[in-house]
């Protein structure tokens, strides 16, 4: 494929399996898409679908799933420890390799458009692809839930995207937008004092003044060591190798060393490309000499 | 595709475009494979085609391409300036990803055993595939060239591992084998004296005791540089990571440091990734994690 944009959608139904399935063959549906993980949660009462393709096969797949929800999921009888405003809760675009954010902004834009105006779902963009600064935030929009959608789409501050001020009858809202890929990224250190890995935690991440695009806590892992387990937010501004060596330092002040560090589950070819740029000081590299890589042209 | 095995055949014929091309096709016509480059050279009169796909799909296509080159290119007529042996002069296998070295020699004795029982062609096997130390080298299997192939298949030393000691009328005899994939590597040095490149180049080489598979001379780069340009013959034994700190520790004796470093033309996922498990310490990393090697599975 020429370029390749995840989708994961997060649906309001996570038990009834016919449902779950009947969602998923939207997406299966879809020439040029590739279901690659559905994980339905019982006590969310909710369901992450995750699907690649390019970007008009994605947003395609997208609406098919989203007609499918729109039909079989009453938000009105709906339970769930998570919070929730939709039938289709939540729908991000995630560039990954030959697709710019812009352009998944434009293709989640577009999406928003083509929900009000095949199913009446009223639609808010959130993320990279937000009207304004206070609908960035998922939770701020969502706050309120389905119960208080009515009266919130009702006033000024609120009014949706795409669509009329009034939720859809049995679907309520949905929220479309564009986010880079999430990357989980943990670092082991050469030390069981948990106290020392939190201090770190504190100095690397964003909202206490550390590098930007990174959430981090100090935490215990498994086999007993103090960890920093962090979310790189956007590793095409804040790179892997730079939380990294960000770290590495802030433990060199406590005399304790990296002993090693884990991606948990997916990471971009990029982001992995882009260390080894840095550390090989590789130039004019280009991913297109990555031999799968050209092979997925 | 499961697994990518690349196969960058070599045949006697580098002029004449529309047997290039009918060989080509033999390769297009095998279904999942796909041809990467055509490499026409009309001083050598030899054109080298580069092709990828599965094992099996793989030995098919250069089966194919290797009956059109018998059928089209009579040995007895090629002038040339590269050495050669046959009309299919020479067929490497390389591994890429999911397939190992042993796998790929069990195809190069299956396509060398085909070859033979449909074509006539005596078949010689080198590198990983070879049956004996002398006969891993091509050079040495090669020497003679076609003109002297009578005489040298008919001494002892030189039966053919597949066929009778003779050679076919036209097409010569083939060679075929295993190889890694091979990754030119150049590392620029913060300095202009080629001199010192020199100096780093025999430290680091294999044929002067330094690293193995490695070749290394030093050289003046395009931008005047001092160069350490090298091939790393098989990085799953000795990775770009490992070349890149032995030219830098050789080079701070000489109180030089590394610019820049440049891979020139294709190379691995692979080989990539494990640099950057180097770097980062990675434990428990594996190439599935990679969003887009997943979706080749």
């Amino acid at each position: 494929m020429a370029s390749i944009v995840e989708c994961v959608p997060n649906f309001s139904e996570g038990r009834r399996g016919e449902v779950i399935e009947a969602i998923a063959d939207g997406i299966r549906g879809q020439r040029g898409v590739r279901l690659l993980d559905i994980q339905a949660d019982a006590s969310h009462n909710r369901s992450v679908l995750s699907f690649v393709g390019d970007l008009d096969a994605v947003r395609a797949a997208a609406l098919a799933a989203t007609r499918r929800a729109v039909e079989l999921i009453d938000m009105n009888v709906h339970k769930g420890e998570h919070p929730r405003m939709g039938a289709v809760d939540v729908i991000p675009f995630v560039p990954i390799s030959g697709v710019t954010m812009e352009e998944c902004v434009g293709a989640a834009r577009r999406l928003g458009r083509e929900i009000w105006e095949t199913l009446r779902v009223p639609v808010f963009f959130y993320a990279e692809a937000a009207t304004r600064p206070e609908r960035r935030r998922l939770p701020d929009i969502r706050k309120g839930e389905y119960e208080g959608l009515r009266e919130k789409l009702a006033g000024l501050d609120w009014m949706p995207d795409v669509g009329e001020p009034a939720p859809h009858p049995t679907a309520g809202a949905t929220v479309v937008g564009a986010r880079a890929p999430l990357i989980a990224y943990n670092i082991n250190l050469a030390s069981e004092d948990v106290e020392v890995a939190r201090k770190i935690a504190r100095a690397v991440r964003e909202s206490s003044g550390g590098l930007a695009n990174v959430q981090a806590m100090g935490v215990r892992s498994e086999s007993g060591r103090a960890q920093v387990s962090m979310n790189l937010l956007d590793y095409t501004r804040t790179p892997i190798h730079v939380a990294y060596e960000q770290v590495r330092l802030e433990a060199s002040r406590h005399g304790v060393d990296i002993l090693e560090s884990e991606v948990v589950g997916l990471v971009p070819l990029d982001a992995i490309a882009e260390s080894a740029r840095f550390y090989l000081r590789l130039r004019g590299f280009n991913r297109e000499q990555i031999l799968e890589a050209k092979l997925m042209e």
